[in-house]
């Protein structure tokens, strides 16, 4: 059962699970390559809180770092964002049916309710 | 900037951060209510590890628990799985164009580098 022991696809999920971290790499996706102050600025936090996110992501193979002197400029990684999204994609024909079970109950309900 | 500060889909992601639970979820999705044991037996782990998991689940809106006496049963609700779908997919456009901008580098790098 390789699939739920992906650590990979562990750490791409955790970072996720943070609105600023989200935040950061919908700005990237949609902006391309951002310095650290570029991407801590429109969050109103500090640069060390800042930093702790892009590593965060940078270790979950989300973000990439290049060092240019003093300043720290980070682009997209978004393999990793496809293979959270292949997760979900894959076990999504089984939840739909599951949400489709829920509509289908939730109709009957309501059909003998009215009788 | 509500997305961003979005605790549901914080909770949501954090909960699939985990290989069990996202197997949890896997077995939910395909064979409908299941028991806590039934839940645990498949990934080798004691009782308490497995609730554990379960209570993760549950407070991220990922399962609902109906109890009848001594048996918990679960079931996927899948509707923040939905949501953390939607969200990647808001974004898949921007990284998809990242990809090509880097398929694009690598073939003109490998063009170069052969002539």
């Amino acid at each position: 059962m390789a699939i739920y022991q992906d650590t990979a696809l562990d750490r791409t999920f955790q970072a996720l699970g943070d609105g600023t971290r989200r935040g950061m790499l919908a700005l990237l996706a949609e902006k391309g390559a951002q310095t650290a102050g570029e991407l801590g600025d429109p969050f109103d936090i500090a640069q060390p809180t800042a930093s702790k996110h892009l590593k965060v992501l940078e270790s979950a193979g989300l973000v990439s770092r290049e060092i240019d002197g003093r300043i720290h400029r980070f682009t997209l990684a978004p393999m990793r964002l496809e293979q959270a999204q292949d997760w979900l994609e894959t076990h999504q024909e089984f939840w739909e049916r599951t949400l489709d079970r829920l509509d289908q109950f939730l109709k009957t309900t309501k059909d003998s309710n009215d009788e």
